[in-house]
């Protein structure tokens, strides 16, 4: 059996599966904010697994997903957005002491697209991108049915391609980078520059200093809240600028949405599609079809799982 | 044996060679401006090339690369900045009608690509990206030792990935496509409009009426001319965004520079450095190497020849 984890900035989803992905047990838990917090959830979480599931075997290795920098080849979190604290922290190996299994790490983006690849929409193709709209964007392509990760292991950062060269700054480093443009805070960013310019707005009847989220846009865009739908707008037209030159490069059997955003594709969709038509080569843009991962879902866990079964196949 | 042909603005550059791509034979002439004219030239090319070693075996199938948009399943030049007559031109079966040879058409940065990884630099890595400076950019992308072409055989399109989302209008349709600032044709326009600026530039000297051509920018930055070096550093910052933008995508191995203004590379590769330094992620932009094909070689025309073989052997 093997251990899947997706570490959310909210959640922390696990599944335990065979090496078919077939699911006998998933959880969903709050992830905590210390780190002590976050390595007792995972430890309990496989420990239950492994108590209630004694009879099908045992645990052979932990697959896990985490937003940020992340050195998959030491286990190490390099930085994350949602924890502040872990800085350098090698996650992998605490856990592997705790727990006397083999745990492996990759960034929340790889995972999401293994997990398409193995279980998700990405089965039904043999080339297709991945486009995951969190805190930042991240990115993966299957090329021939496999995931291409470049000579270090790592490629794809869709999130800083720049559609604009003398746009916006980038903490990267680079300028108009996407993710300053279509992600979940760049959406929330662009809501908050909006509350003036719409009074009558619901978001500015949100409780005095708690802060625009792009779930608070989400949630109010899906009441028809005028500003939360401009606002969706807005970025869903840069999506749509990134997407036409992936468009341009892979020409994709499809492109796939993530990531905590994606909830939103009915929205975005329309919009991402009308840019790429008008900026797109023919013959490139023709047969591309556009999906959102379903939310809520195991998928990304599943992913984290088979980077484990694959990384202790090698 | 078989039989490819690099048809350029210039010069039309042939070479007859065996399935291991040893060359017997390269010939290389003037285009020609009429349909007529390319189309005798290439028969005439290929007839010598038969007589004078029939010794050696038939031709069994001739592949080519034109400029411009192709519709390699149909052996149709859809149109072409290089030869304006070339409307929708059966090129391929009007060839096969004379000659009674199949016949193969691609479009010339596939040709380069595939003659760089068959013959050329490519043959040292695994996964590489190309771009060919030209009248446009095009490109290619080999991955896991294959030339990627999507779904439609046609991809990797990196002349055409914007890096300014309101920038220059470019003829596809698009906003701010690189090749509309990095190209040979853009080279040659930055320089037109460099000339007030720089009165004692060489390139001020030039007959009447003669237009600023990438060419003459080039032989005058050869010679230190102040507009010239000035409009080639310009063109290279452009370039460096969008190989920047590659990198963070592909963390490739190589970035190979083909077409005529790779020439001038040893001005264009320290700026790209620089930029894609200043603009690429760590880990993905530490290990990638900046090669140039060999100028005035016969790799396009190998790589067309390729094309032949590949396409007969299916």
């Amino acid at each position: 059996m093997y251990v899947g984890i997706d570490i959310g900035g909210t959640n922390i989803k696990a599944v335990l599966t065979n090496r078919e992905g077939e699911i006998y047990s998933a959880k969903s838990t709050g992830t905590g904010k210390t780190i002590k917090e976050i390595d007792d959830t995972i430890v309990d979480i496989i420990s239950e697994f492994m108590s209630a599931f004694s009879d099908r075997g045992t645990v052979q290795a932990v697959g896990i997903g985490a937003a940020g920098s992340i050195d998959g080849n030491k286990g190490i979190i390099i930085t994350s957005p949602n924890i502040q604290a872990w800085k350098n922290y090698p996650l992998a190996r605490n856990l592997e002491r705790r727990l006397g299994i083999r745990v492996f790490l990759e960034n929340d983006a790889t995972v999401a697209v293994m997990g398409e690849w193995w279980q998700g929409h990405g089965r039904k193709f043999r080339n297709w991108i991945m486009l995951t709209l969190g805190t930042g964007i991240g990115g993966g392509a299957v090329i021939d049915n496999k995931l291409y990760t470049g000579q270090s292991g790592s490629s794809m950062e869709f999130g800083h391609i720049s559609i604009d060269y003398r746009g916006k700054k980038c903490k990267c480093g680079s300028i108009g980078c996407l993710e300053q443009y279509a992600s979940a805070s760049a959406l929330a960013r662009n809501a908050q520059s909006l509350l003036r310019k719409y009074p009558a707005s619901a978001l500015n009847l949100r409780p005095k200093g708690e802060p625009v989220t792009s779930k608070l846009v989400y949630e109010a865009a899906m009441k028809k809240d005028e500003l939360a739908v401009h606002a969706i707008e807005e970025i869903s037209f840069y999506l749509g600028v990134g997407i036409a030159n992936l468009v341009n490069i892979f020409n994709p059997e499809a492109v796939i949405l993530g990531g905590g955003l994606s909830k939103a594709h009915r929205m975005i969709f329309p919009i991402v599609k009308k840019v790429v038509a008008e900026r797109a080569l023919p013959g490139l843009k023709d047969n591309v079809k556009y999906l959102a991962v379903k939310t809520q879902d195991k998928i990304p866990a599943l992913g984290a799982a088979k980077v484990a079964i694959d990384s202790l196949g090698l």
